[in-house]
């Protein structure tokens, strides 16, 4: 399936560069340098050259780049040209704030269907959304064209969960639950792991010299 | 400060090769081979030893790596030795979800101070801790030992709270709220956009051929 291998951190620049790029075209600017959408996001110009490059040439030496054209264009490699529809599996804390999440709405994740096993869940509305019963999910995700599902369930719900998913014909998983979900290769499969980041940082502030 | 560049995929792989290592150590597994610990998380074996050399020789050709020993090391490496206090502002649903996410404790987070400048939320008691007005930051960070925040504003709050916990003394911020902040350089900030993670998925779903 897979034509090159682009590394994962290139698409996540390059999903950064696109929010900048959108910020930049609100403002009317119509060229930007690599070395502006640099000190936009915090990395080197070489990075984002770099970035860039696994696309093809977009600039133009000394002059840079059109905005709306490099931004439409990283959208259409993001996949974001047009939008995705999206389940939202487990309304706890974690669930109700991806429901309000106003960073997947602008980006064109629009959330089609909410499910929890919790009776006292089922049926409550959020953001205009009926919270359903896990029992309907392969049911209701082809009806509403659903392609992308997060999972926040607790991990010992998570497996039961993601089967049913598959069955229900999901192309790609988000989970944020604490455990290691096994689903077949075809399926885009992605851990959110939120201690991760926090790693990270405590690595930066010397967690190596120790 | 930095001797060595680490490239940060890198740091998130070591951080998930150590949840492996502590589930197989409960096992009571002695030793694992890189192409165990690649099977277990996903990558390649090539991908684990070449993480694992920017680190020193762990392994012993033929036997592998011991258990214990590497996930030590890897907990070193990450700065998990001992603990980190953790802060976070702000006790809306994310803030909820955070305060009560058992992946920080397992990893070493104790999270020892919440602030919230919602009048209605300021004295809940969330997991036996006192939510504070975010006009004690400056006061209660420092006294609580309390080396990392994690922002969980509104957009239009979070450089105000920003700026709070750097004259607190904070080291480094987790940043949850959609706006880039401007910090000191010696403070470490990570921010951290949901939306990124839905994109990878979108990429890999193809979004490139369109």
């Amino acid at each position: 399936m897979k034509t090159l291998k682009i590394p994962e951190a290139t698409i996540m620049r390059l999903s950064v560069y696109s929010r900048y790029l959108s910020e930049i075209d609100r403002k009317g600017i119509i060229t930007i340098s690599s070395g502006d959408i640099a000190e936009g996001v915090g990395v080197s110009p070489a990075q984002v050259r770099k970035d860039l490059a696994y696309f093809g040439e977009f600039g133009i030496r000394g002059v840079g780049y059109n905005v709306k054209d490099l931004h439409r264009h990283i959208l259409k490699i993001l996949g974001l040209s047009e939008g995705w529809n999206l389940a939202l599996i487990g309304i706890g804390n974690l669930g109700l704030a991806l429901s309000t999440y106003r960073g997947f709405k602008d980006r064109g994740f629009n959330i089609t269907c909410i499910f929890d096993n919790n009776p006292e869940k089922v049926g409550m509305v959020i953001n205009g959304i009926e919270v359903l019963h896990t029992d309907k999910i392969e049911e209701i995700i082809p009806q509403r064209k659903t392609q992308i599902a997060a999972i926040t369930v607790p991990a010992d719900a998570a497996q039961d969960v993601a089967d049913k998913l598959v069955k229900a014909g999901i192309k790609a998983i988000l989970n944020f639950a604490p455990v290691v979900l096994n689903v077949p290769p075809e399926i885009e499969l992605r851990n959110v792991d939120l201690a991760v980041n926090l790693e990270v940082l405590t690595f930066n502030l010397g967690g190596r010299m120790a």
